[in-house]
Formats: C-alpha cells, structure tokens, sequence
C-alpha cells in the first residue's frame, strides 16, 4: 500500500465561465466532485455578480447544501476570484465550510501590478484578500495559496488530482464546463 | 496488443437537464467528448424547446461547427428524446453528421404505451421517428437503437466506454453536467 491520501478522496474543484464584462450581469460558477483526479461524482452550480463581492457567500452556500459535503477533503479554486474581481475570502469559505481550501494559478502572480489595479479601482477590499490568502508557494507544477490545512497536505492532494495534467482535473474539468456551458464549446485549458 | 476499437476514441455523449413542463420554454442540452470511457476533452452545450421538434436541427449544428467533430466515432444519446417530446430523428442525425448515432436506454421501452400516448397528443411525426429507429437490441447491460455502423461496432463502443457503471461514461456524466447546471446540484443516474 502507497502512503498518504487515497487516491479516491473527494475533493471539489471550482472555476467560471467566459462573460462579457460590458453586457453580463452574472457569470455561471461551476463545481465539480471529483474522486481523486479520476472521475466526476456530481456537479454544483451557482452564478456571482461580475465584479461583485457576492463570490464568498455563493460558494459557502453551494458547498453547504450540497449532499456531498460531508465528504469533501477539499476545495480547490481555479484562481482566488471569480466574475472577474469578486475576490474570495478563502479563510471565510474554509472557516464556515470546515473545509480546507486551495487555490490553484499556473505562474507566480504579479502583486504589484494587481495592487496598482485595485488601487486604481478603489478597490482595497479586493487587495486586503488576496494579502490574506498568503504567499503563493509551489505544490507540484503550480503555485498555490491555501488555508484549512498544512502545505504537506495541500501538496500531497495537488498530487493525487492532477492525473491528465498539471493542473488537478477537478479545476481542468470545471472549467471545461462554465466555459462549454457559457459558451457552446468549451476552449483552451483550466 | 488487444483487438478491436482503441481505449481512447473519441465519442459525444448527449443529455438534457431537468425542466418544468409546465413553466419551461426551453432545456439545456449537453453534449461530453470523451476519449473513451475515461476522461472528458470537450464540453459542448445547447438548448431545445420543451416539447418542440428542433433537437434533431440542434444536434446537427451542435456537432457539425464543433472543432471537435473530425475525431469523433460516435454519437451516445441518453435516450432518443430531449425536452419531454422532442424526438431526434436520429437517421437524420447520422447522415447530417456523417457520425454513426447509439440511443441507449436502460430498460426495453414500453412501445404500447408510448404509440397511445403520441396518438393521444397527436404526435404522428414522433411516433414515426421512433419507429424508423428500430428496434432495441442489447449491448451489453443496456438497450440500443442505433444508424450509421453495424451492431457488432455498437456493442464494442458501449463496452470501451461503459467503465465506472454499466452505462456509457459520455452520457453519464453528461447527465449530471446537465442536471447540475439547471439544478444547481446534479441528481441519480443518467
């Protein structure tokens, strides 16, 4: 027997859908419950406001009424926000779900310029999360920030779902679908 | 080297999402392009009228301006329908597409009761389209009406692509993308 996590735990892994941030009040936020990096167990949705600050209440509410929670090791988000600005209080959502919760970029973000940005936006809210997500470190290919749980963990589940690509297939095959829903044809990657 | 069709062909699943008849104009459809049973490439979406007769229009241009339509072997059909009486003309469907078409079902249909009920609403051309469908045959623990290829090519798509239940990956997980999207959390069995 290999050590560690099974590779059967499930886990949910969250992304949006494409919008047109001149016309699209809403965008569609899907989740998917994956066992491991294998297979889809179910799928959750909800919609956030673009540019809102509605993100953190939307999720903690799809994960809470959800039939799967009880079993879920983890959240992993496909970046910390959705519908474009509307940031992700990740302590929030892993304090009121119980749940330990990562988020998942491919390259090293550049503060300065996202701070310049929100600056810029007047939006110190927005810049005061993503301060308090911490510092991105690397686990496996990508970088991540996380709370709920220890980097070894957040490490070890990086592993075990990322089975077709870098990326966990829980976040590659959420995005498939907001963008394919979204969209009529999903396009290009996680 | 194992005989026969190769573990990671290309093929669509199509499912469509919970409505209300009464209050719906509209349902989503969901199409999965999977490579085999194992693992979703694609995500295509459209919609159908309740109870109309466009899924036979929808489906052909769903697959045809698809960039994912040169590799793939077949069409799954979760059921020959989609919006409640919308019936897919699924020879149609075949030549339109040049793609061979399988509607799986779990259960041999109860033919009887389904030409009384289209008789009582007076839906002539449905009945006709389910007839010139064919008669079910089983591939392996389900039934299947199909056009475009020969049943011994079928049988060998259900078996490849049927891996985490008896019913064709695609389709399954098509179902719950489609019940999860209009839902907001998937529900049972494709």
């Amino acid at each position: 027997m290999k050590k560690g996590l099974k590779r059967e735990i499930r886990v949910l892994g969250v992304d949006d859908g494409p919008f047109n941030k001149f016309k699209d009040k809403e965008c569609i936020v899907v989740g998917t419950v994956f066992r491991g990096g294998n297979y889809p167990d179910g799928i959750l949705s909800t919609k956030v406001k673009v540019d809102g600050s509605d993100s953190t209440s939307k999720l903690i509410a799809m994960v809470n009424k959800s039939k799967f929670k009880p079993q879920l090791q983890s959240i992993i988000l496909d970046g910390i926000a959705l519908g474009g600005f509307n940031v992700i209080d990740i302590e929030k959502l892993s304090k009121k779900t119980g749940i330990p919760v990562i988020v998942v970029v491919r390259r090293y973000p550049d503060f300065e310029k996202i701070a310049k940005v929100l600056a810029k936006l007047k939006k110190k809210k927005q810049l005061r999360l993503i301060e308090n997500a911490g510092k991105p470190v690397k686990a496996g290919k990508v970088w991540v920030q996380f709370k709920g749980t220890s980097l070894a963990k957040i490490r070890e589940i990086v592993r075990v779902t990322a089975t077709r690509s870098f990326i966990p297939e829980p976040i590659r095959v959420a995005h498939l679908i907001a963008s394919g829903i979204a969209r009529g044809e999903s396009k290009g990657d996680a």
